[in-house]
Parts: C-alpha cells; structure tokens; sequence
C-alpha cells in the first residue's frame, strides 16, 4: 500500500488528489507543520528534504511533485492520467508541470518562504512585497498559453491538472486579481466538481471556493 | 530534425549533451544573452518565457529541462538514457530532476536574477550573499543521498548525469567548497571523459574542468 506525507495547504494536495482519480490503495498521513514535525527526526528520516509531499511505496520513497504525478500515471495506467507512450505529449505534461514546480511555486514561496534565500528581513519584505506581480505574470502566461481547456492538456484530464488546482488555489492569498483569470478560474469549477477532488479536499479538511 | 535553442552557460547544455548521448539528428542554435535576444520577439515567438532551452520538434516546441530529457530519453529509447517501464526508477529520476530545477538552479539563479523575486537593490544584494550557503545545502544532499554513484541513478548512465554536471559546473562560480564534495567532483570527472559531453562542449565553446 502507498502512503502519502501531506500537509494541509501545501502541493501534495495535487498527488493526493491524482491518487484519488487512479483508484489507488494509499493511506494519507498528516504532517503536522504548526509543531514543526516536518523538521523533526522521525519526518527526516522519511524525507530528509523536510518537506512534504512524500509517498511511500514498497520499492522506497518518493518525493517532488512531478515525479509523484508521473509515478502516479505511469503505476495506475487504466486511469489514464497521462499520454504515456507518446513522448511529446508525455513531455507537455512534464514541461507543465516542471513551470509549476520551478516557477509558479517558486514565486509564490517567496511570499512565505523567503528566508530560504535570504537572511535579512527587510529583504524577505521585499521579496513578500513581489508575490502578487509574480504570481500574476505566470498566472497569465497559463491562462493565455497553457491552459488549453477544459483540462490543462485539452480533452483529456492528465496529471497536469490537479496540480494547476493546487498552486492556483494560492491566487486569493497570493492578492492576484482571480477576475483577469477567467479561464483558470472555470478550470477549478471543474476541479471542484469532480467526486476525487471533493474526497481528497474533505480528507485534509481543505476548503477551495 | 530536432532544433535546440541554447545558450552558453546556462541549464540547456544538459539537453545538449543528451541529444549527443542518444545520437540525435538535431542542430544547435545560440540565443545571444548578451544583446537580450531572448527578449527579442524572434524567440519570444518560440518560447514566451524568454528563457532556455526550448526545443523544436516536428509535432511543436518544449520548454523546461525536465520536460526535454524525459523527451529525449523516450524518443530515443534505444539510447537507454531512462529506465522507462519502471515506474518506481523513472519517478525517482523526475524526482531529482525536479530537485535540480526547482531547488538547485532557483538557490543558483538568487545570485543573478534576484530582480525575478524582489525590486529592491539591498534585496538582491542580500539574495546574491546567501547562494554559497544555500548551494552548498543542496549539493551536501546531493553528495550524501541522491548521487548513487559511478552515475546519479546507480550503474546506469541516465538524463540525471548531464542535468547535475551541468549544475554542478556552476559551484566554483558560486563559491561553494567543492573539496567538501568529492563524489559530485568525481562525476565530473567522469562526465568530461565522455565524448558526447565533450561534443556538447565543444560546440558551446564552454570549458569545464
């Protein structure tokens, strides 16, 4: 049996929920980050990244999104969440998702995270202060190019989706005008009414308008 | 053919070497950073991130190391560059290229493009001063768990190789102690032994010792 590491409002959301659209068997273990327990030696042991997500399988232990969204795919290949044998289309999900990891994220995490990359707080200010323009040029580079509609890849929900759900949901908190995102915004009606979505978001105790 | 779109110094030389590795039919085009071309329309038209590498292929153009290698290492399986039937060894090489990208090169890139993240002068400054220590983080972790050793996934040379020499052609620049990091220095080694990476260089006209 799979188990994933997660916490509440983080990215893992995005694995959890593919989990949850593959029928997979896992168990969902919350890491409780108020106590700081990612830190902790028992979670270092298990990601020594000290962040989550994390999934435990029986061949060993995975971390990073885009990884866990193509492991997800490539070991439940009747749901069908990514193009698996065409190696173009293979690589759209992963260029996408790759942008959400190392880009939307990344921006997004200076608002909350930026001691990561400095020490002085009049810059972790700074950086906190850039969030919502950030988050609104990659917002509209996805709502204009990326999203092909009405999943990420066109007819076909993959992978992609879940995780543009998850760092989208970021937008209200990260002051992004949501009303210039037309497009991303139906992407997460659509999200919201799928039943694993509902399922994964009532497991963390998520709530997404 | 398969047109790479590069420049010197930067993430796309690991695309570079494995279009070599797996003996491609590509041509290699430079974008010149140094007359902002990759803020030209011409590129923008290619790849609206202004960024590279982007690769173009018959069926239209892909962005984000990760995306391309998985490309390259799929397209051209018998180049054996990814273990691609096994769920669990793939994820783990998408794990760690996701660690490069949006650790490793996102802690390397607050030394020079800390205008991405904040638009204050002493905040940038105070970016640029934190880059040794955040990469000698990442590369500790790197020499400790992920570098398996002679290659990063273990006896199989694979698209993690060219990713990490190619980051870690970047520690002497960001004045990390490289003599705390003996197994990623004798990767190195053993990269600059190779002829494709020795090609890919050479048409850059980079060196790395």
């Amino acid at each position: 049996m799979l188990r994933l590491y997660y916490a509440t409002g983080t990215c893992a959301l995005a694995t959890h929920i593919a989990l949850e659209e593959a029928g997979a068997d896992y168990e969902a273990v919350r890491v409780d980050f108020a106590s700081q327990a990612q830190r902790g030696p028992e979670y270092l042991a298990i990601n020594p990244k000290g962040r989550v997500p994390a999934l435990v399988t029986d061949s060993g232990t995975l971390t990073e999104t885009p990884g866990l969204l193509l492991y997800v795919a490539q070991r439940f290949p009747q749901a069908e969440l990514a193009p698996l044998s065409d190696p173009f289309a293979l690589a759209q999900l992963q260029e996408f998702n790759s942008y959400l990891c190392a880009t939307v994220h990344v921006a997004h995490a200076h608002g909350r995270r930026g001691a990561r990359w400095a020490d002085d707080a009049a810059a972790i200010e700074a950086m906190r202060r850039k969030v919502p323009a950030t988050m609104t040029e990659c917002f509209e580079l996805i709502e204009r190019k990326y999203l092909k509609g009405p999943w990420v890849a066109g007819e076909q929900f993959t992978i992609c989706d879940p995780y543009l759900f998850t760092i989208a949901s970021w937008l209200e908190g990260d002051q992004v005008d949501t009303g210039k995102l037309p497009r991303v915004m139906e992407h997460r009606k659509r999200m919201l009414a799928r039943p694993a979505v509902q399922k994964a978001l009532a497991a963390e105790g998520t709530q997404i308008h």
